[in-house]
């Protein structure tokens, strides 16, 4: 197949590229999508530090250098007082230091490694909040730790990423329901941009609920608990309302820093009520904003592809920075002729002429996808050797399509709906330029026991 | 398209059961299966917990009350022997929290929000790893890190995906080429399990390496990196190896307790250097450690789907849990049917009668699967009226099969190749019941911008 023969060179000049350490941006080597979009994103995120951290410098810096000054004070006032040697106090304050490392503070708290202790420790490792009010002291326990953790945190990241798989099933239910009823209200068909749209249901189907609806309800939801369990927590920790907040959004981040942590103090009125609300709104906040940041990562995902795109786009000749950026296999499509895609209907079998100068018929992930590939693309450095292949498939694929347009279409609409669970529909606001990410979509397909289902 | 109606009809069957809270492992209401593996996660998470903090509770309470007795001991020789007032020292106690809070420690360290210290911050902020040496004090510094922590967290995620993606890319290449070597030294064609399998390249397109060798790839890589900053931390920070090891798991994991963080010193010797090398063994632990976690994750979602399968065969009915676990869509088999696939070849187009009593062609992700239904599925409870369409689609698609078989099998093959960016192979030691996990395994083709591509 001489499809195969086009991913198999694909994949070894892949390998030749990362060989010769082709994931420098700058480099006049051909650099692929992902390739791309990873360093784009690493240097995006580097530049997102720096940012941060001059602000927090700036915010904090100030801060700093005056509780260092009220503490030379106090110790000062206290020596002079009492009359104690520097030396001696410091000694203390170290000792202090150690117990404070086994959970000791001067207000009495809970005990640390008492079960619900230990429990509430076990939590914060296997969800990777981490807030160290707790922390092994012992060798056992350290070791212990890292056998434990290895197996608690795959756990629990599975567990998010179900919960992130049903809350996104019922989401998608509940958007539907409301859609359809939208649609049964102001007149069903009107959007349906079905081919062959047998009726309400067909058209319904294969609707997706848009990410940035599915962002703002998960926000709205990760608010909701956010904003309830401030309430809970100023009341029973005597934190303003800001702290409780702050110390929401670094718990359910699984940030964890320690600074507030909840739920610490010996004795609390209904304390057992008080513990269960805790670690239900620590659960619910943590897998809510789980949720929410992989949403966010999507549109993310988007930008950055949106922006490669504007930089193939704009710059294909000028631009010294992606001089051949093209897709490494075939359920990558360019960026540009995503964007140049951004309207048009993904189910229908696109006449190869309507978008293309040079177009070329592409099955993608089951249904047939029209991508442009201007030549320009197969004309670089090191890709002209693959020219016969690339020309070859194209030749393939197309002559293929011809001798069975009729059937062909049929049948990748019957697989792509089975594959896809159900008939995939293009409505209103389908943006080309998208893709999903993740964790494992990642690695769907890519291992052996990974291929078999989703 | 009666499909579509099966579809259909089970999405408002699963809604029912949501909205009856069908949620509950032991109610008679029949339960899906992806209900049922987050249930019995969930479940095994928390016996995880109870049993973590059991064992934690009895390795490091003994230390805790050893602490305590011990700090309580150097109290009272302080105060005893500088006479100074317990009240007293108890409000300089508090005084040093709070100035601990700000980072201030009796050895002096580092600068916290100097521009390297809030940059060290923000690295904790995005990684979730949250260490909490360093913690925004003012309230217009926590109100910021929300906004800035929702965004950097998000894209974070994002980059360790790319990363995760790249570097499956990459073994999977590696190991292609191992499997590659070991096929012609050992004589090419002789696992070559495909059909119409055309010679060398046509047998390694399809292959991906085991989930399992990933495993112990990733495993090792990690061992090594953590390893290799164990030296440099112990010798660095005067730690213990266990120590260096276990600080190495804390912060590689994004669990961050902060009970020992390295690089906190005012000065090290070659003090640029070694920064660099903490943030950047940091980063490749990190990124290692996630990549572990997901994919022993696919190993447990297996496990888990193992263990559901073993309850639906064996109990079928004699058990209550599982009264009529079924597949919610086309993607998801049932586990017993997987585990009567085991060794099935997966591209092959399965005659009816080979495997299954009541056999039932499934195109499933776009190749052809054999689904074992019994009759015994589709008879429980609200079921029972979704037997005409279940059985309606049965037969227009057994009949389109058979109809169309040859062109099918062709075709089927075609588009399944494209989809999965090459054709798909079985190989050895191919389980099937497996199935992709992870964030957004998950999101993707459920959500509207994420069903064009990966």
């Amino acid at each position: 197949m001489l499809l195969q023969w086009h991913l198999g060179a694909c994949a070894v000049l892949m390998a030749q590229r990362r060989a010769a350490g082709g994931c420098c941006c700058c480099s006049r080597a051909p650099l692929n999508e992902d390739n791309a979009r990873f360093c784009l994103l690493a240097g995006l995120i580097l530049l997102y530090l720096l940012c941060g951290a001059a602000i927090f410098s700036a915010l904090e810096h100030p801060f700093e250098l005056r509780a260092r000054l009220l503490w030379k004070q106090q110790l000062e006032n206290f020596t002079r007082r009492y009359r104690v040697n520097l030396g001696a106090l410091h000694t203390l304050l170290r000792q202090y230091e150690q117990a404070n490392g086994a959970g000791i503070r001067v207000d009495i708290l809970r005990p640390r490694w008492d079960f619900s202790g230990a429990f509430y420790f076990v939590g914060t490792v296997v969800s990777t909040i981490g807030f160290g009010m707790t922390t092994p002291a012992t060798i056992a326990g350290k070791i212990f730790l890292i056998f434990y953790g290895l197996i608690g945190c795959a756990a629990t990241i599975l567990f998010f990423n179900l919960f992130l798989e049903r809350i996104i099933t019922m989401l998608a239910y509940i958007m539907r329901w409301c859609h359809e009823r939208r649609l049964r209200c102001g007149g069903a068909g009107v959007m349906s941009s079905r081919e062959e749209s047998s009726g309400e249901e067909d058209s319904l189907e294969g609707w997706k609920p848009s990410v940035y609806y599915v962002m703002l309800i998960l926000g709205l939801a990760s608010v909701l608990i956010a904003c309830s369990a401030s309430t809970l927590y100023s009341s029973m920790e005597n934190w303003s309302y800001v702290d409780s907040l702050y110390f929401c959004f670094v718990a359910f981040s699984t940030i964890g820093f320690g600074d507030l942590v909840s739920s610490q103090r010996e004795h609390y009125e209904s304390q057992g009520a008080y513990r269960l609300g805790n670690c239900l709104f620590i659960l619910m906040g943590v897998c809510c904003i789980y949720s929410l940041f992989n949403v966010i990562s999507i549109i993310i995902k988007q930008t950055l592809n949106w922006i490669l795109g504007k930089l193939v786009c704009s710059g294909q000749h000028k631009l010294c920075s992606f001089p051949c950026l093209r897709t490494k296999n075939q359920n990558q499509k360019r960026p540009a002729a995503r964007l140049r895609l951004n309207r048009m209907k993904r189910n229908a079998v696109q006449p190869v002429s309507t978008q293309c100068p040079i177009g070329r018929q592409r099955y993608t992930d089951g249904s047939v996808e029209t991508v442009c590939d201007s030549e320009t693309d197969a004309g670089a450095g090191a890709e002209v050797h693959l020219g016969r292949r690339l020309s070859g498939e194209m030749i393939s694929v197309n002559e293929f399509m011809v001798s069975n347009k009729v059937s062909l279409a049929l049948l990748q609409k019957q697989l792509s709906e089975t594959a896809h669970q159900g008939p995939r529909q293009s409505y209103g606001h389908q943006n080309g330029f998208s893709g999903g990410v993740g964790a494992l979509g990642i690695m769907n397909n890519r291992l052996q026991e990974t291929s078999v289902d989703r």
